[in-house]
């Protein structure tokens, strides 16, 4: 079974736009992922091809139709389509890498991106569409948030990456933020490398390197860091 | 004074990408943001082109060296440049709509990319580089939270948005979720339209948004219902 997205969208010439580059970019030429895009826009029924009207009880902006979403998303899913069924929404539980590993061994997802003032609540009601956020701001619409969701989803597709050990030690994955990272030049601007990680210790690298990870989520991630502390029972 | 992007990546066809199209596109059209790309293996000094190497220390993974990505820095911005100087980074501080807000009043942008395992310490220290994470998730590099990031500042300068009124009830701004939305048709498979919307009572009406955006807000993100509480002196 291929992990298989279908992209619900207004702009589906965005599509695979960055998705087709780099590493998500091979994964899709070699057929580890699939990717279609249903316009939503096909799906209007008036001559002018509309998708949106103005707010029930006033207010600016515009809102995505509830019949013409459903019957977009009907169309791209059957019922007995598997796939989860996401919505973009600055409203929905945030995005995790939790939720991306969840996501990756599934069968896929179909994700409608919203734009204009938001959807209208009864199809996000009726198609029981999971609303997912990928932060605390503002976007011009859904597709950036798909596109990050995805990059996201995508590497962790066995076959994607070439080191799966990789994966394994970054931040988020130990539920710290990761330590940092040096390479050559050995001196830079008078700036050296640690001396801990030229030693060829690594009982000492390891531990350097998972202090300086307790460290900065300690400084950055209040958080994180209490999280951590409460999973780790305070050790 | 316009605001300004200049982005660092190995993967300058990316950009502009979907900021070429819809909100973001038609405002660059316009010159209300400008957005120039630097390809960083343009500093690399071998004749392969290298711009990482092995980490020190042993482990997975490529890091960005500090010597050449600060070759990159300094020929896109001089030290005189106001401009911020961002790396998109999982260890970063969290991007929300108030940076989105502060980020879009100011100058532009200085923004870097990293790609592999991370990018050599040093020269986030020797540069001043902010780390800004758009959220807990690893992605496969920074292009799509410079995507993100951008989309979510360019929509906030002035001229972009056709109603400035927009922005102002959406989620985060008020420090609560949006509260639900509905437009036509009445009746959707059976579900109406809330009575307290068609009402024509303004009062009224806003009182409910209010209300479901506060009971949205309870329900799904109890760590900004805690802030708003705070916030608002437990009102």
């Amino acid at each position: 079974m291929t992990f298989k997205a279908t992209v619900l969208t207004l702009y589906p010439d965005m599509f695979p736009g960055p998705l087709g580059h780099s590493l998500s970019g091979r994964a899709l030429d070699k057929g580890l992922w699939q990717l279609e895009t249903s316009q939503i826009r096909d799906f209007a029924t008036d001559k002018h091809r509309s998708v949106d009207d103005t707010p029930a009880g006033g207010g600016a902006g515009m809102v995505l139709r509830a019949d013409i979403l459903a019957k977009a998303i009907d169309a791209a899913a059957p019922d007995t389509d598997p796939r989860p069924r996401i919505l973009m929404s600055p409203r929905g539980k945030p995005f995790t890498q939790e939720k991306a590993h969840q996501l990756a061994s599934g069968p896929g997802a179909i994700i409608v991106c919203g734009r204009f003032e938001g959807v209208d609540q009864r199809v996000i009601d009726a198609r029981n569409l999971e609303e997912i956020s990928i932060g605390d701001y503002i976007l011009s619409g859904g597709e950036i948030g798909a596109f990050t969701m995805l990059d996201a989803i995508i590497r962790l597709i066995p076959g994607v990456m070439g080191n799966m050990e990789s994966a394994d030690t970054e931040s988020f994955e130990t539920g710290l933020l990761e330590h940092p990272h040096y390479t050559r030049p050995t001196e830079f601007e008078g700036r050296g490398i640690p001396d801990v990680l030229t030693s060829g210790n690594h009982k000492q690298i390891a531990e350097w390197r998972h202090d300086q990870a307790e460290r900065l989520t300690a400084e950055r991630r209040p958080d994180l860091w209490q999280r951590y502390l409460a999973d780790s029972g305070g050790q």
